[in-house]
């Protein structure tokens, strides 16, 4: 920091398994990368190439190679994984893994229909390479999850042995955790927060009222996804109290 | 491509007349255009200095060169003709694409009130300098061109030499083929179709979920423009059926 | 400028105190910094570093040292002062200016409740420091101050010895000057402007229809704050009449 504040909420550091930021990484250049690890290195816990980017980015191993230089490791969104997996090639998508030495993978059905036991059975296998985030909710707005279905499938593919569960939301943050709007599901998330112990959730929340939302809720330190590279100071700030939208929150809290 | 999926729609390449890209450059720097190229630059089919940017662009030459010797070619934006028009400077215009070495020029009326014949004048005598791209559609939202005259005016525009017409959407993509909801105006475009062959139409469409319209309705090298630099990869992704958007459409056709 | 164009409406030069705009910076990198300079360097008359970034941004002096070599003035934006003031640090705020060099600062009272007779003290404090510029308006949608007191603060602060007043409307333009929709409150900004002189004030304007309103009844020389950086060259072809969205307005006033 750049000098004293007091009363400034405590942050965790890397390794973190709380106050955790996941990026989302759209086709950024490898001088983009460079400029944000240098701007916000210390905040990114880790980085996603959004759904099936990578299937079209240039110089793919230098780029993973650039972020893991700097301690930030890097996987694949899930829809690649549901790509290979609805084209018969789970084979192929393992030994992908291999290939680009990752060391995460996510797991997810956002775009595809697949029974649960089935997803579960892929976290089994997969987390036997990698660390698995697994994800739940759908990418379509049209399908909506009940609180108790969300619940009951986090707990299973936590069981099965997944780091993490993600919380869909999208890149723009319209759908699963939120409403068309964008206004966070609230009853939701709270009821989620009664079963699943909150450190194993990574919250996707694009927007900033919705991290302003969650920062609220759970703190300085929740665990946020899907955040975008521009986004992530401004992010820094609102955990710690330091833009108009968390100002009072931590001072009335005495912190 | 980084690896093999099975199922993937054909793709054209450069150069392209069908599946084509326009990028909007509204001021990007020479390093940036340099990433630009790096990450995107398969899927540039030509790039737009957008409006009258280039009047305060610094470095224009370098610029152009740069794009250029990616094998990019460059045009101004419709309203700098219609600046130079308005202000009776057509001969400066014409010196000013010598001087450039342009080999693409944009005639449209989306800020001005042009006589048709007029405007067809004009395309016809750009079009023995350079490659002549005419737009339609007005930048006033309030401005409603019903079908059979979006069609009639293609028509009579290509008839006078233009390359391709392009459909107005204005950078935001709230006007012309679309309403001020960003909503496609679905019976203009499908009323367009029946009488303009498809290839000889450039489609506007900077909005996600219009681009994803687009790709529904034409397939996978629908030719598409005003696409902003850090949406490349995601429209690429998009056409291919690797984000969900598209996910499922392009498995259902069998491709 | 690159080429000729008659009737193009006059513009200030550096040093400006009319025709001003304010840069909103919430994480550059310096490359990124580097890129902007380049790009918009004759319009960027001076750059906040967003609410509290300042406390996360890495290398800070370097990237203050960078913009100030190119003439560029920096300033922390109001957030900080008020972190600083409500931690009862007024002391060590006022020496931080000092350590980076600055020559200017905000005083405000954004996500504060201050007294307004202890708000001009504080300006009339940092004045004999620094440059002040003080900033009128709540960054909370629910606060709505009428225009008389907006006048009755402006012309205190002015007097207390704040070189010019901002208008609010944080990164979003959605409050102060504006409504939640982003929709100038045109009566408080007429109001204003029959009281206090216009090159006294800056109005945060960061998207773009607000700024077309505010040239459209202000001119070209409008001073305009909160503009992105990738926006500026959009706002410099706006003032000029060089966009769709100003084109009409300067040739009918036969500029």
């Amino acid at each position: 920091m750049n000098y004293i504040l007091k009363s400034i909420p405590d942050r965790t550091v890397k390794p973190r398994t709380s106050g955790f930021t996941m990026a989302m990484d759209k086709g950024l250049s490898l001088r983009e990368v460079e400029d944000f690890i240098e701007v916000s290195g210390d905040f990114i816990d880790i980085v996603k190439f959004g759904w099936a980017t990578s299937y079209v980015t240039k110089r793919l191993k230098e780029k993973i190679e650039l972020y893991r230089s700097a301690g930030i490791p890097v996987y694949f969104g899930g829809t690649l994984f549901e790509a290979f997996l609805v084209r018969d090639q789970l084979d192929d998508y393992r030994r992908l893994l291999d290939t680009y030495e990752l060391t995460f993978a996510e797991v997810s059905d956002g775009s595809i229909t697949l029974d649960h036991e089935k997803k579960c059975e892929y976290i089994r296998m997969l987390a036997k390479q990698v660390t698995v985030l697994s994800e739940v909710g759908s990418k379509d707005a049209a399908k909506i999850i009940p609180p108790y279905k969300w619940i009951e499938q986090m707990q299973k593919e936590l069981d099965a042995g997944a780091w993490k569960v993600i919380g869909e939301a999208r890149e723009g943050g319209t759908v699963g955790l939120f409403r068309d709007s964008g206004e966070v599901r609230q009853g939701l998330v709270e009821e989620i927060l009664t079963k699943i112990p909150e450190d194993r959730i990574i919250w996707e929340a694009p927007q900033k009222e919705q991290q302003v939302w969650f920062i609220k809720l759970l703190g300085a330190n929740v665990n946020l996804g899907n955040i975008a590279p521009n986004e992530f100071i401004s992010l820094e700030t609102l955990r710690l109290g330091l833009r108009g939208d968390t100002f009072d929150h931590f001072l009335n809290l005495g912190v």
